[in-house]
């Protein structure tokens, strides 16, 4: 017997590296993920749900949620503000639950402080070349935002050394198993808990 | 760009846990796994090479590596003797190859020292009971012996805690999966440096 506890994950990446898909894939292949659901000020994309991929707030909302000391971090990003409530994680953890928390760089540092024992992930492009082509691609942003973006995904991964394991997103496929396998891993890390054999 | 240096993979097991099967599929699996090559005074076989299976030595050179202190461990079995060289290990990683080394508990710390960047993995099995209807089945042994093998292994689980993974050998595809995935995950992380994203 092992410790049953869930594990805290906590991923990080610059926008356009492919965390959504890589976590869409890994949610599928590993079957006790779940979602830590943020709170946010931006504007959902198209086919965002509330309560799903994040809870949207007003900024009103969101400074209510803070005055009511509701949230564990919260940080402005790009012009909006992202929190994470600290009402879901600890029960979930306690259920069993593998959680993750998708969170940018400084909010991450600050869950490692509440929750020494989560795994700090960080997702990066092969080449910044190749971030750049991705943004692109998307086609949601303008050539500034892009320009932006990449300032601040250079800024992000100076980060990367405050991370537990760092995967870099070439092949989709190789970056999902690669996630599987640090999950698995902890798992069975002797600090997380002997089993039991008798 | 990774650090491409390899990974020094100390497996421990009580006897009748499995570790055997479990390397052989590992390495079916991962492409990079390698022993490290002892040395041993036995006569080759055929096909056998010399740096390849084995360093071959004549008894007397045997017993000038040990006078000369270039051998990790060294044990005689049926008649021959083998050894694990101190020299064979660095280089190898150097060259990028990932080292399996089977050793028992004593001998794994004797390595963790000398390594400090090494995994210690650990193989048990699921239950005590388990592992005696395992040693029964294998049929080399008497009862007398199996008592004495499973008397050991409760002094060898004592180490346990010494080690980084625990591996429950359950299923034999799973211990596998299990292997591979420590593997994979230790070359992930951080602590075993950066990519360089430029």
């Amino acid at each position: 017997m092992r410790n049953k506890k869930g594990l805290l994950i906590v991923v990080s990446a610059p926008a356009g590296c492919g965390k959504d898909t890589i976590l869409e894939a890994a949610f599928n292949l590993c079957d006790n993920l779940h979602y830590s659901v943020s709170v946010t000020t931006r504007t959902p994309r198209d086919g965002e749900q509330d309560g799903v991929h994040y809870f949207f707030k007003t900024r009103e909302e969101f400074a209510e949620m803070l005055k009511n000391n509701e949230l564990f971090e919260h940080t402005e990003y790009a012009g909006n503000l992202y929190g994470t409530p600290k009402s879901t994680i600890p029960e979930m953890l306690e259920a069993g639950k593998d959680v993750v928390l998708i969170i940018e760089v400084e909010g991450a540092e600050n869950i490692k402080k509440i929750f020494p024992d989560c795994v700090l992930i960080f997702v990066l492009p092969p080449s910044l070349a190749e971030l750049e082509r991705r943004l692109k691609k998307r086609g949601t942003e303008t050539g500034d935002t892009i320009k932006r973006r990449i300032d601040i995904a250079k800024i992000e991964m100076s980060f990367v050394k405050n991370y537990d394991y760092v995967i870099i997103n070439e092949r989709i496929e190789d970056a999902v198993a690669a996630f599987a396998a640090v999950i698995q891993a902890e798992k069975l890390t002797v600090k997380r808990g002997l089993p039991i054999i008798s």
